[in-house]
């Protein structure tokens, strides 16, 4: 087991909140994601107002995974000593530019100094209809949003010192928001794909004590790609074209890719942020 | 102006919700504070139990300023490499026995591999009765708790490598929650001294729009001593015995110093984190 896994082991006895990506609490969901440089970044990758965006759209995801519309974020952000009030104004425009686009408040947070550009954030959401890694039941279909594998691919090159485009998803993670919101009453498990489709799909196992029977073969490519933010769910096959439907509207690519089938699922590639 | 106050205005103009020890929304409170290393302590000063639950006192300050009871705390932990599945115990350990003594679930966060260990936390708390930063009335008087100036003095100790008593508040804040509780109802305005008094007298005056009336000249040690998560508060004279009584009760040192009168107060020593 891995150290962050062990950590977690150490609260997760003791709670029924601890197991999605986010804490559902009467109708509020609580989500809290780092997004720390040189953990989940590196400067010479990013603009500073791309940092900022992308840490917030990291805790979006996670609210949108849970059928949550966020309402509020607070802010914990550790600033190097060297930046200027320019950096600050560049870092502060990417938060609130992200904070507008989905009418988020920013209402607080704690900011010091520290060597290095670290950020927490908690987002509050609202939800009539939490959506649990827990929901999934034998023969639902199992699908994904979007594309995955360009993000490993990208990231591939930040390390060998290429550039990649601005439009990357791992710039600017594509979240689906509106086409969950919409489809979210036919889908009974979700969760976003921040650590890799194996990864995730090994959560749903675990949390929905079920295995998955796969279409196709899935490349190590396309398992293996994380910080992704497309949406995994599952759903009974009745809801399909409803699903199709919206997925058409809100021009949605969907890949439905398996079944859930009486066993479990465990991948053999390691989870790693870089 | 110093570039966490300049980063904090970016944000404080477009809401109503930053400026004090936590956001206040409908009868939730919530806070966030960042305990990171090098910054707020050093690993050679504490044990891993001692910052985990200095981590989670510091926090509950804030709610307990608020007049808020906590529920709710999400951790965002980021753990260095080397650390062994004993060192993430105590650690766990520490953040648990605070929750059990406060009555607070852990109910998610974040876990990630750093260089460092930098701690973020946000406290979701509950009140019915919020107290602000802005309440002070003229002639309200002026009190703080405990007593202060031991954590600038143990904080110059442990800067030259010495020892200090694992009872110093500067290991374990000794928070006044009970007490402050029973005396909310007449309090205009309280905040926590977690930058030193003369500072967070700077707040009140700017929030309250008052100046004060100093009975005694307040020596610097004490004015400047900061992380000594003691109340300052203010309250209408007519509740002076009821106050009085409270914290005799309660066994807490009571210091009233000032009354609030027309004008301001800026302090002329800086705001410093070691």
């Amino acid at each position: 087991m891995n150290k962050e896994d062990f950590f977690i082991e150490q609260f997760s006895k003791q709670t029924k909140f601890i197991g999605d990506d986010g804490a559902v609490i009467k109708d509020l969901v609580y989500s809290s994601d780092a997004f720390f440089e040189n953990v989940h970044f590196k400067k010479e990758w990013m603009s500073l107002k791309q940092i900022a965006a992308k840490a917030m759209l990291v805790n979006i995801s996670d609210a949108i995974a849970m059928n949550a519309r966020p309402l509020y974020a607070l802010l914990t952000v550790a600033i190097p000593k060297d930046y200027t009030q320019s950096d600050l104004r560049k870092l502060a425009n990417g938060f609130k530019k992200v904070a507008k686009e989905y009418n988020i408040q920013i209402i607080g947070g704690d900011t010091i100094s520290n060597e290095k550009l670290d950020i927490s954030i908690t987002i509050i959401s609202k939800t009539n209809n939490p959506i649990y890694r827990s929901g999934a039941r034998i023969g639902d279909l199992v699908c994904y949003t979007g594309d995955l594998g360009t993000c490993k691919k990208d990231l591939k090159k930040l390390f060998k010192g290429k550039k990649i485009s601005s439009k990357s998803k791992f710039i600017k993670p594509k979240l689906k928001a509106e086409f969950f919101y919409e489809i979210s009453k036919y889908i009974n498990a979700s969760l976003d794909i921040s650590d890799g489709l194996f990864f995730e799909l090994q959560r749903v196992s675990k949390a929905s004590k079920v295995g998955f029977k796969f279409f196709e073969k899935i490349d190590e490519n396309i398992g293996t790609s994380g910080e992704e933010y497309e949406l995994l769910f599952t759903f009974p096959k009745k809801h399909l074209e409803k699903i199709m439907s919206a997925a058409k509207k809100h021009k949605v690519p969907l890949n439905i890719f398996a079944k859930t089938i009486k066993g479990s699922f465990e991948t053999t590639f390691k989870n790693h942020h870089f």
